[in-house]
């Protein structure tokens, strides 16, 4: 007996006359995609067609259905659950996916997140307090001059190393030789101070190139990938986390997916997307642009991000949610205050303006997020 | 000397002031993503960061932007090219992509399609006229009730005997064994009628073995692929159309692309998402939904896709713009004086209602697109 995979979407309608037709259609349009008056009886009608579990008011002309799923429509695919999700639907205004459950049967398909929290503070040793990932960059700086801001932001004590998602397989800073110089940088710093701060590329390339690309990079000395499921699809994150022959942290970036959370009416809510279906597709750190930068997300939105990323009841372990932007030595108690201490903080170009002393910015917020001295 | 790759965005400002500081920001976030006064001179300020090359009003609260990137921020790859086009400032609200000129060096990397009209015209052995393309469904009949529904199809002189994106790797009907059984359905009326009907099958699988599925199918018998962007990256429809061991025609399904078109304020307009972002990743036909079906595309919406389907200064061969839902023998004679005769029609759920007679059907839309008879 299989349980059924739940989608709870925000309907837009005049009444709840209408978003019950709405629902109904959806019914189909997900699933059979055909009127109901010829859908076959039997297996089709009862178990594929979608059934309406849940539909109530929210508030004036908007409208929360709950649908569920046959793990029958899925098979044991991820492209599939999401088209079962969100497919023909999402061209039609009007709904909002505000989340979703996967069921007893499907959630045995999909495990989630590899490490989660727990797994990478204990590769980070560092059991507990916010975490720190200076970005480096820009593009078109030659390779030796990112790696030497690469160590000095490992020798300050920086967790993660992340790089720009810019950085891609450019002439001037190529993905092999970067990752083989920066994972030496890291590794160099790392061994002077005795730490073990993670470098993670931004995993690069083709379609024909990037397991490889991949690969690479764990040999090389990456300890962990960052990949951008809006260029590459959702499943390549879900096989990146579930090769075995990898086993390297996963940080999603947001990257051409702004469309997806940014109108009110279509797409995904913030924490379906960049918290539950990042985890769904195993993500360990999810990327956001952080409230107060150069992006639109509010307070709210990001709260929900994060609370969605390490949900202890969401999909598999909790993961670390990483705002990105908006943080400075100035904002860090009121970010702490926020966020609490599960969490990555990026730290953009800004970081980069203090040039040799790149060291001293990061050392002084960690003072602050251990709470060794106070922001200003 | 290579040539810039341009990119031209509405974006919504106050006034010109405003949007031109929108535009400089962008030139720094879609490339070097740090503040403008550490920006490195020399190669990186001059060559690197976008350039402004042309900001006009377009109408009250909207400008147009032309930004031009140098090919040494995308390397060869086509996710950095989207990266690069639209990565962080799709995060941004009031930021629309109008359109992009690969430019001669971005343009010997990205050849587009490889069949195209053309190609398929001279495949299908219909060198002129509407294209017919009924879609197999629904979701959860076996693989012998598909097969059938695709034998009558192909019987009627149907062109292309398309699958629904529903059908993936369910147990009711599994891609390798659906695969077998359809193709062969197809070839069987091809041999009884000597026509050329292309079967598509909708390419399903996790990111492991799709690419041995586009093979089996090949092997099998498919004449062309139906293919996801929307879940499967963009760079796997390039992928399999660069592939010359596979040497299929594509066509691409919007699936999860919605929230990209349907705001007015961010993603992509629908001729450059539908168009040219189609054609830049190597689809041959590009299927969209229908003005007058189940979803809200206007009818200008609907001729942008196709006018940008088929420009002949587009990237590539110009390729078939295919309008999903719609259409019926009643409206034929409408449909073909708004698209003209390149086009592929759908013909979805509502053909399924003529059962066994589902040849009739397709029989009696023919003789209008041929204009030997007129629509109802």
């Amino acid at each position: 007996m299989s349980t059924r995979f739940s989608v709870t979407y925000r309907l837009f309608a005049a009444d709840l006359a209408q978003a019950r037709t709405r629902a109904e259609a959806m019914a189909l349009e997900q699933t059979v995609e055909i009127p109901a008056d010829i859908v076959p009886a039997g297996y089709i009608a009862a178990e594929i067609v979608a059934r309406i579990e849940a539909l109530q008011p929210e508030s004036h002309g908007r409208f929360r259905a709950t649908l569920s799923y046959s793990p029958d429509s899925i098979g044991a695919e991820l492209p599939q659950l999401l088209n079962v999700m969100f497919g023909n639907s999402s061209l039609q205004p009007g709904i909002k996916v505000l989340g979703f459950a996967l069921g007893e049967t499907v959630s045995k398909r999909f495990k989630g997140a590899a490490f989660g929290i727990q797994g990478l503070r204990a590769l980070l040793r560092r059991p507990r307090g916010g975490l720190i990932a200076p970005v480096i960059k820009p593009q078109g700086l030659a390779t030796e001059a990112l790696a030497e801001i690469a160590y000095r932001c490992a020798l300050a004590g920086a967790d993660v190393i992340k790089e720009d998602h810019g950085l891609a397989n450019q002439p001037s800073a190529p993905f092999r030789q970067r990752c083989e110089a920066l994972a030496q940088a890291v590794a160099r710093a790392n061994a002077e101070t005795g730490g073990a701060a993670l470098y993670m590329p931004h995993l690069s390339g083709s379609a024909e190139t990037l397991l490889d690309n991949a690969y690479f990079a764990k040999a090389a000395g990456a300890g962990g990938l960052l990949v951008i499921p809006g260029l590459l699809g959702f499943d390549r994150l879900r096989q990146l986390a579930e090769d075995p022959a990898l086993g390297l942290p996963l940080m999603a970036h947001p990257s051409l997916l702004g469309a997806q959370v940014l109108s009110p009416t279509t797409g995904f809510t913030h924490g379906a997307l960049f918290g539950d279906l990042m985890r769904l597709a195993g993500a360990d750190i999810s990327i956001f642009p952080n409230v107060g930068g150069r992006f639109g997300f509010t307070r709210e939105q990001c709260l929900e991000i994060a609370t969605r990323c390490r949900d202890p009841q969401g999909i598999g372990v909790p993961i670390l949610p990483s705002p990105g932007g908006g943080m400075s030595i100035e904002r860090a108690t009121e970010m702490q205050a926020m966020y609490g201490e599960d969490v990555l903080y990026l730290l953009g170009g800004s970081l980069l303006r203090h040039g040799k002393h790149i060291g001293k910015a990061i050392q002084n917020l960690r003072r602050v997020l251990d709470g060794t001295t106070t922001g200003g």
